[in-house]
């Protein structure tokens, strides 16, 4: 009998995450069942959602669970099986936590093709913050060509990815992200029109400035003050699609002063969560996959190294110091 | 040569509104020329829109100029003309101002039928702000039967015909307005489920007490505190028709502090201002029309007497003294 290293959330986040809300455990590997898979996971994903679950407020989702492994998606490889779909050797992209190794019975468990997409990109640009991009751009933004698209988080594994789709279509994209660095690389790599720092203290002046027409559509990760200042420079008939809040993750005040302007400027904003959409993915994947085949869909990785460093990536995730997806590497 | 009254905006007010900011003339009505017709103004419809347009600050409309005669809804009677489509005696309703007279080209002018339906609900239940309330709840709010429907304003010339169209519809209505009196109108005469008294005090505890199963869907006039109270009762995938702010028509501060709920009940908001949506008026004004003649849509009007109590009508209406639509009677 195998073992394995898995997080469990130890204590609720009061405020900022710390280190002492995770706890590293060793754990047996169980015997496999019938209809059972046991994966190794070569890569954890880190997210900004996982930080609403991390608490008990009301949510779109059911908080974790204490003690319990954290949640997280994960790409991996079978290393043993008794499960009629799936053989040794397959790679797989699940929803297995932070952990090592784990058992499956299939249930969200799907066989991926690395020949052209490497294994971890099923983690990013083509998995769910691809399609957290292709959905918001496709199913609320609606861009046409010639309009201008606002982007924050915008070097994100989300946000890259929403620019690049709109510059396909045509659109003026301007990015807002944290730090010069950051900033280079969504203008210059992935060739948005434009992008703003918003650490250098200008948004409000620097987002007039590189939205000449106004802004016709804003793909929202950050929320606070980022989307305060977009409002004003929205034009008729605008569309948002409200994807993340990252800036009030951990309790900061999240008013909005601008709410007004949803009404001047008739816009049509949705919230929404790329997971109860499933019905789109099949198509967003293959499109988006096919993309990144062709390198027509770029993206940057960060990438923490072994299950121990997890909890301070995640925190880190959280303060903007990741560029680009957040992964952990396992083994 | 006849000389009729109108009134015109003397100064852009500061904050709220003042009588002074207006001012009454005398005029000469003009001869008619080919084309045209000469209307005597019967009703005068007041309405909160007007608050934006005497702003210079950006809206969604041109701002009321400076010394002109104010913009408005009216009914009244053909009294000349020269315009092939219109003969003297007919009913009609307009955008003549405010001003006891008015000559037009037949632009936005439709005769109306007031045998079955009064004129002077062509400025309200069966006019636009009937249709406002026609098309969030028809192409916004999308409620279904059994649902909780919120109406901000319930007893006003909007609120009133959202809650009772949500009615028909088999949803559980429940209103928010000022004062005792309007809430008892609004459910003992117009037959919502509950209606909250903002002025209590306790509009969130009473509003989780009358939404024992959250807000599906909300239609906004009010915004600020109450629309703030309401968010956080919403449920996933309610629906928000952003209709008027008149909260914040004067200047007042209307951040929105739980802004992250859009977000967490994956809500779809939408600011509509129903003049740009001309081809759903037809159908629209059609159903409301039958419902008011046929019994089924109730609704209050208040209604100062002559042009010059215009202006304090309106400075009352916006300060929440009108009991239903606000009209002015002339002649």
């Amino acid at each position: 009998m195998t073992s394995y290293q898995r997080i469990v959330l130890a204590a609720r986040p009061r405020g900022e995450v710390k280190a002492s809300d995770f706890r590293l455990e060793t754990v047996a590997a169980p015997e496999l069942a019938d209809g059972q898979v046991l994966v190794r996971n070569d890569y954890l994903s880190l997210d900004p959602y996982m930080r609403g679950r991390m608490s008990e407020a009301k949510s779109y989702a059911a908080p974790q669970a204490l003690n319990e492994t954290m949640i997280g998606g994960t790409v991996g490889q079978v290393v043993a099986s008794r499960h009629p779909k799936f053989a040794v050797g397959d790679a797989v992209v699940g929803v297995l936590g932070w952990a090592e190794m784990a058992v499956s019975d299939g249930t969200m468990l799907r066989k991926v093709d690395t020949s052209r997409v490497p294994l971890s990109a099923y983690l990013g640009a083509v998995g769910m913050p691809g399609m957290a991009a292709w959905y918001g751009l496709n199913q609320i933004m609606h861009p046409k060509a010639g309009e201008t698209v606002v982007v924050t988080a915008a070097s994100g594994a989300v946000g890259s990815v929403v620019g690049q789709l709109a510059k396909l279509r045509g659109c003026r994209v301007v990015g807002v992200a944290g730090g010069p660095q950051k900033c280079a690389y969504v203008a210059d790599e992935l060739g948005f029109d434009a992008c703003i720092d918003y650490q250098a203290g200008n948004v409000a002046a620097d987002l007039a400035a590189a939205t000449p027409h106004g802004i016709d559509a804003i793909f929202e990760n950050v929320g606070g003050p980022i989307f305060d200042a977009a409002l004003p420079r929205t034009n008729a008939f605008g569309r948002v699609a409200l994807c993340g809040l990252i800036a009030g993750y951990n309790g900061a005040d999240m008013s909005i002063k601008n709410f007004r302007f949803l009404l001047t400027s008739r816009l049509t904003l949705r919230g929404f969560i790329v997971t109860e959409h499933m019905e789109y993915w099949p198509q967003g994947l293959s499109e988006l996959g096919l993309l990144v085949a062709g390198g027509k869909l770029r993206y940057r990785e960060t990438i923490a190294s072994g299950l121990a460093a997890a909890p301070g990536a995640f925190i880190g995730l959280l303060q903007g110091k990741n560029f680009g997806k957040q992964l952990v590497k396992l083994g």
